[in-house]
């Protein structure tokens, strides 16, 4: 069978275990040279090829539902429900999405791009059909970095309690993106050893040939529920929760897959499934990747490994601009603690970890405790700079406010891969932290223009006594280490003239701010640029004599309107008698879609060009 | 020993188990008698009487530190270091808060006001002290109820991973605010029955007996870490994460508490101390509550338990209005089903859980999931109705933004004591929650005036397809029944002249609509009062004719005003070029501290009369 030839699950039903070992592994290769063209999760999906295969051949979507937690590793899903044809515009502008995405296919139950949402909406659409009195199964399918993340546990409380039908698939490859941490990880490998699946009695057999037998499929449940009972190796802390196990299997191995989901599948009340998977199964540089080099990829030369982009001369990526700079500042200030939620590797704090051993700490993929963990360090003296994704810094919004700024302590908070971040789209944009985070007291929030004001400010932030987040975007910047560290005063702005006469001011931020000027010089605009690189507090000495500027003022945020920079200048502004119109320009009510981040931009009327072409107007 | 002669902690070291105990009664008394003065949490305090002392008198506060997680339950904590006399300020405008406060005691190690943050913060502590080479105890309470937030789990992975030296108290009452729910607690059941802490072995004794022995005791730290592994009775769920546990012992037993804090406390690594207490302990009315009647209580009559305060004839809190209201929706629309984390009996659900057993879940203190939860089901057709007060829906940011908006699926939020509550104080204010939600797409965000508004409202929201966020605060309301439900316009706002002519322009919203209206009429201003029942999406065709007047227009919030409705409206009146000043009144950026809410509204310039005066200073 041909995966282009796949219109539906139905036509892998009628293949033989042997064909089905052969679809998977011609899925595999297709993804390796897929992947290495358009870039995407690799190693995730690699690890779940057979899984998703028998997945597709033992249940029936879209009656029942799967649930992808994190959505990544969809990718087989897709393949197997027809849209093996598009996957040459994989993650690319209007091509199909790297999550699952239910305006994509029927098959595309749930949406995530973030961590441990599944079991909650599993439990959702399973109460839905009971109270529907309909029979669907539904099979959240979750890994063992995801299962640790709070709101999960919260699900299974209540799963375990409500004890409804359900196949909970524990995607166990003892990763999240890199190796995973915490106690339960612990748990999880005294499991990985106990007795596996193909120990079980003889009478779990007889109860599953049954199982194409109709309606006594129906009378032979109790005996299923009682051998997997029975046969049950170590609950361990599913047991904790009240909900049956089966396993481990060998997530690899089709036949036996099949074989456990059809038991799983009869069963009564929820149950987990413990598979087995290797990330980046069958491609060997994936699976000898402990630190999730080969999680999300760019394009690669599939044959030797190699990564197709390249990194400027003279720049390194904002991340590694901030991490390089909190190594250096850590060898003084023996304070400071590097924090991150399972993202060691895309915070580029690596280096740090190997410096600073005793002063690194990678909490798992839970931001909450996170934290409210650096807030504990603070309240203790401490000086603890957590990095976070800003789509993901959305999970800790109460700890920042209730644990961190109430009490006024002086957590730094780097918020990585703000604005917006190309291919892995709506889930992980990060437009919206300004206004999250603007109205929150004793907050100070700053953005860097370049690599030199990123370690100026990174310096200040360790200087001051207050809650101090700093955004930086994905990608790179220009970038050598700065000769004394000296602080900024915090909201201070800057402002630069590109002629000498002025005719329009433009107040933007980040690396937006050197692309202005340097357009302007190129085409010869008179024209103000103000580097507003704090959105809290403003430079209100500098919005005086702009709120007086004859002029036009144009706001160019690349993040959402709504609470944002230009609204903090507004509110400024009307609350101190200027009547000012100002022309904003940014994200309006919407989520913005994936593609490239130039794409993005040119799409939502960010880019510079348009940009130009507004200034143009008013000139 | 007379409760108000403890200046501090070691005025207690020197009593006898009897005086303990003695003492032990006085406080209960004085609890008891305090509190119906002043109104507060009772039985979590009654509950925790005989644990808070035996804590003190085996640490060392403030070397060692407390965390009392939600912080409600840390009166007795406040007598023992010294603050007895306060008591009769407690919660009161300038008074002692009603939860852990760090400026307020050397003794007060941290603060918090939600669930689940006390293990987070002891980690914090716990590294901070072993970077600096110091040995104080870090001793985290948390309560059975706040264990199965999702933070804690996460906490507690990385506890257990990081193995630092910890006490645990779990202070299982078997409740949170109202019964426990979930399969944890189950799991927490066969603890609560396992083998008691008083048949430990022997040579259990024989290791505490050394306690006092100084050196000696770091030699026979070993033994005792043997001696209380052999002995546990069942690690349960404490076990998958890596920690010892030791108990379950009886939390009213002063001599058997001392005993077993005196081994955890040299215990080496984090050890989970299993304490069973009664919530509402010698008080019968507060003994015999399982709905949560007693958690947080008004002024009351100590002898009968009547509550002193009275419901004005012909009102309903808004709590009651808005689950009356739905009760009476559900009836007809068979998809509506009632969500609340661990709230039933502040939420007022408590009627729809009994009418619809069915389609009625408390997800237990898990706001991240329930909301999640809330979402699945919409996905699946359903329309669920989820109440959460405002402060703990921050907990939700991501799941609204991520599950719920970003799929644009129709959850009704209810978020209940919206804007300043009051006596709880900075951890409890909803004033934070427009400027959170009015920023993320698709939300639909509103606000009755009255119960007649609220049960249309609530209709509206029912009968439409987007996301329903419907704010209503603490306190009452005037109802009675509509007779026919009709939509409201989505967006639209109401306006009133006061008089024929006007002179000046409100806009508000909520109960400070007809506060406006009232005041106005009486003191005889020429304005008109706008009902901006929508924060999202504005009224855009009112706000035309609002940006047009030539007479003054205040903006009257009783929120925060960065991001709020204000800058809403200054959003909408700059991008679509008009130059209009508004006099804007609201919180500005800091935390509003504790107190009843009209001196808070007075101490924040929020107040009618305050208003009143601003108005008169412009006609």
């Amino acid at each position: 069978m041909n995966i282009f030839d796949i219109k539906s699950p139905s036509d892998i039903k009628s293949l033989s275990y042997a064909q089905l070992e052969d679809l998977a592994q011609q899925i595999r290769i297709f993804l390796i040279e897929s992947i290495a063209k358009t870039g995407g999760h690799l190693s995730s999906n690699l690890g779940v090829v057979e899984l998703t295969l028998a997945m597709h051949y033992v249940f029936e979507t879209p009656q029942d539902k799967f649930i992808f937690d994190v959505g990544h590793q969809s990718y087989v899903h897709k393949i197997l429900t027809g849209r093996a044809p598009l996957f040459t515009q994989l993650r690319q502008y209007k091509g199909i999405a790297g999550f699952q995405k239910r305006k994509e296919s029927e098959h595309d139950a749930w949406e995530a791009g973030h961590s441990s949402t599944s079991l909650s909406a599993a439990l959702g659409m399973c109460v839905a059909r009971d109270l529907n009195h309909a029979s669907y199964q539904v099979v959240p399918v979750i890994g063992d970095g995801a299962l640790t993340g709070g709101m999960a546990m919260e699900a299974l409380n209540q799963i375990g309690s409500e004890q409804r039908n359900m196949v909970i698939i524990f995607n166990d490859n003892n990763m999240s993106i890199s190796k995973n941490v915490g106690a339960m990880d612990e748990t999880f490998t005294r499991l990985r050893t106990s007795k596996p699946y193909n120990t079980l009695k003889e009478d779990l057999k007889g109860a599953l040939s049954t199982s194409k037998m109709g309606k006594s499929v129906l009378e032979s449940m109790k005996n299923i529920k009682n051998a997997v009972k029975e046969n049950v190796v170590d609950t361990s802390i599913f047991g904790d929760f009240n909900l049956d196990y089966i396993g481990p299997v060998d997530g690899h191995d089709i036949r036996r897959l099949i074989k456990v989901l059809e038991i799983a599948k009869r069963h009564d009340g929820p149950i987990v499934v413990h598979v087995l998977t290797k990330k980046g199964k069958g491609y060997p540089f994936a699976e000898e990747d402990k630190e999730g080099k080969w999680h999300g990829v760019s394009q690669f030369d599939p044959k030797t490994g190699c990564s197709l982009s390249r990194m400027p001369n003279g720049q390194k990526s904002w991340s590694e601009v901030i991490s390089s700079t909190l190594c250096d500042l850590a060898k003084d200030n023996k304070d400071i603690i590097a924090i991150t939620p399972a993202m060691k590797g895309g915070s580029k704090l690596s280096a740090f970890f190997e410096q600073f051993p005793m002063r690194s700490f990678d909490c798992g993929i839970a931001e909450e405790h996170a934290m409210t963990f650096a807030a504990g360090l603070a309240a203790s003296g401490k000086r603890p700079f957590i990095s976070v994704y800003s789509s993901f810094l959305q999970r800790a919004y109460d700890q920042i406010s209730h644990d961190v700024a109430r009490m006024d302590l002086p957590v730094v908070i780097g918020i990585d891969r703000c604005g917006l971040v190309g291919e892995d789209g709506e889930t992980h944009h990060g437009v919206f932290d300004i206004a999250m985070l603007r109205h929150i007291p004793h907050m100070i929030l700053a953005q860097p223009k370049d690599g030199d004001e990123a370690q100026q400010l990174l310096y200040t932030a360790f200087t001051q006594e207050h809650p101090f987040a700093l955004r930086y975007p994905r990608g790179n910047t220009p970038f050598h280490k700065v000769d004394t560290y000296h602080p900024v005063r915090i909201g201070s702005w800057s402002m630069q003239k590109i002629m000498e006469t002025s005719k329009l001011c433009v107040i933007t931020y980040g690396d937006n701010v050197d692309k202005v000027i340097s357009k302007a010089r190129i085409n010869g605009l008179a024209i103000t640029v103000v580097n507003a690189r704090f959105f809290k507090p403003l430079d209100e000495e500098m919005l005086n004599s702009i709120c007086q500027m004859e002029e036009p003022v144009i706001i160019y945020e690349t993040d959402m309107l709504a609470g944002g920079l230009g609204s903090a200048i507004l509110e400024y502004a009307n609350d101190h008698g200027y009547q000012k119109h100002f022309v904003r320009i940014g994200i309006d009510d919407h989520f913005v879609e994936h593609g490239s981040i130039p794409q993005l931009k040119k799409l939502e009327r960010l880019d510079i060009n348009t940009l130009c072409d507004i200034i143009a107007s008013y000139l």
